[in-house]
């Protein structure tokens, strides 16, 4: 099904290859996920798209629970196979209970219903929500 | 702009404005946004997805707070400009930071990325993300 | 705003004043839509473009009315400005009343939060969906 | 490939059961579909939902069948697999017949052509589309 | 799983047949793709789609590559796994190398990244973007 | 209407004037855009889509041209104003005629109508597509 052969760390090019390393060694697993082994084809994606998830996702003003749960409502919106299921997996290793997934689903379904109540009735921005207008 | 005329409470009929009164006594202020003003054309519709709001939105396994940074989530998603203003709004009176703001914007930024890179690879789902497939 | 100016019938070539004609025959209206002026930079898909709309459109096994309302639903759905404002016209004209413009409007609200249900737990197709499968 | 287990009547919570029970009423069916089964996971959204698509499918301005259709418009623009499976097994039921069928996704095509038509140039919406602005 | 049964060339109406027979003489193949099969339910929309795919898809100011790869870049943005396949078939085809896969694919990713950063903060268009505003 | 205030070069701290400076340096221009002057409030962001941007638009085996336009391609598709108008912008600086950006508004518009109809019937994947599956 992918639309290039997934590529293992020992056929992987050493710039891959110390991406596996790194990705392995921070998140403290024997093997990276498919995603990185289709990334391994374009070393220079995979580098930048690793680097970036680490400074996006790292804790700061919001916790990296929080920011799975944000990943996760992104994915459910987008419809993304992939990443609903591997920010779901991160988002409960990182904490997220049943609950907190059930109420994450009812927000996410919420917000796509009231986007399209809005955009149905073309509803103009109120004024106090435009602070710098 | 809008599709239909904004009703306001003295125009409303009695449905409508049971829906008002609620909302301002809910959230502690003097009108409602325009959201309400459009769905006053529809009381049934507006009775339910006020109803369904107080439900999803309440405290409950995740935060009113967490709650709104997850709607502004979708709504930055879908582009919807009236709900990223409407729930930016929410998310800052709930105790958003201009910090929590940028690395919510950030974050969804990075989601909507890989996304695409997942699904321009096609990657297949790792067997280990499926626990009941 | 737009990204092209728009080409009034008097400035169109001689191609593109073919399809302004027809459409002001057909719609029995004096002169054309922006979207027409837009797309008058290229004849070709504006032609295209105009054919297959009225074969699209046209009465069959459904009505022009249940047609400009499935339009609607998509343009809502894609939260597309101009497409929203143009076939609630058309579909206004076309018998839409105020009601029925109201209960369109919820469902695709409704349709749109289901989906991320759906997604959000990937729920899979029942066996019974799938009468070809 | 479900995100949580689907659960069946038998291993449902007393809450989740009585909507069991009222769908399968409603429907005149001998069980209800996986959607439900995977909601049971969180009653009050199951409840919340089944209410609310009561509320919103039921006969009023517009016929079933033509909210069906609707609904299948937005889950075919959306690309929902599982709604556009369960919900072109409810239009079919409604009576939506396979020239139905056909013309709706030709409808669905077009809208979803043109909005990036209207898009691409940025044409701006006719002032007359505008009555309220 | 397709909604409807893929119909062959020797089961096809003498419309649809027409069709399947420029379109395997014009791509100098054997067969068709499934979407034709389905689309072979609808000998109109059949039609009107392969004369139109002719028509946009054809050299031009742009290359058959270049219209491709944005082909591919459409369907990656949609995540539609039909047309990812079907396209990057197509685009490899007309010549897009493995390198150049991979470069649309992070091209793709960071339009998806920064439309929502652009939505997130509501940045308004500069000036100088609008020539004909 | 931005979420949040516009940061000049004057105003901005030193980690984002340093992106201002290398933009305007890469570039050749006299200021940045808006795009820029609002994530000026979060310069790791600002520095690490800037630093992307560069690798990911830079000329490979993909023209600058090209990508510009792939990047157009989708922000039409995504409907994201800003970005239809400032990649516009830059795909005509990069070489892009007006036949061009014809053609282009034309593929998008066909790619978005097919993804439909092949969801819409729910089109299986041609085993011949699926090299590694």
């Amino acid at each position: 099904m992918p639309l290039v052969p997934l590529i293992d760390y020992d056929k992987a090019s050493p710039e891959a290859r110390a991406v596996f390393d790194d990705i392995k060694a921070t998140r403290k697993v024997p093997d990276v996920n498919n995603f990185w082994k289709a990334l391994a084809h374009d070393p220079a994606t995979m580098r930048r798209t690793w680097e970036s998830l680490k400074q996006v996702m790292a804790a700061g003003a919001l916790s990296p629970l929080v920011k799975e749960m944000l990943y996760l409502a992104v994915s459910i919106t987008n419809q993304c196979e992939y990443c609903i299921h591997s920010h779901a997996a991160a988002a409960r290793k990182a904490g997220m209970s049943e609950a907190m997934l059930a109420e994450l689903v009812a927000v996410v379904g919420m917000a796509n219903e009231t986007s399209r109540l809005a955009a149905g009735y073309q509803v103009p921005v109120d004024p106090q929500f435009k602070p710098y207008g």
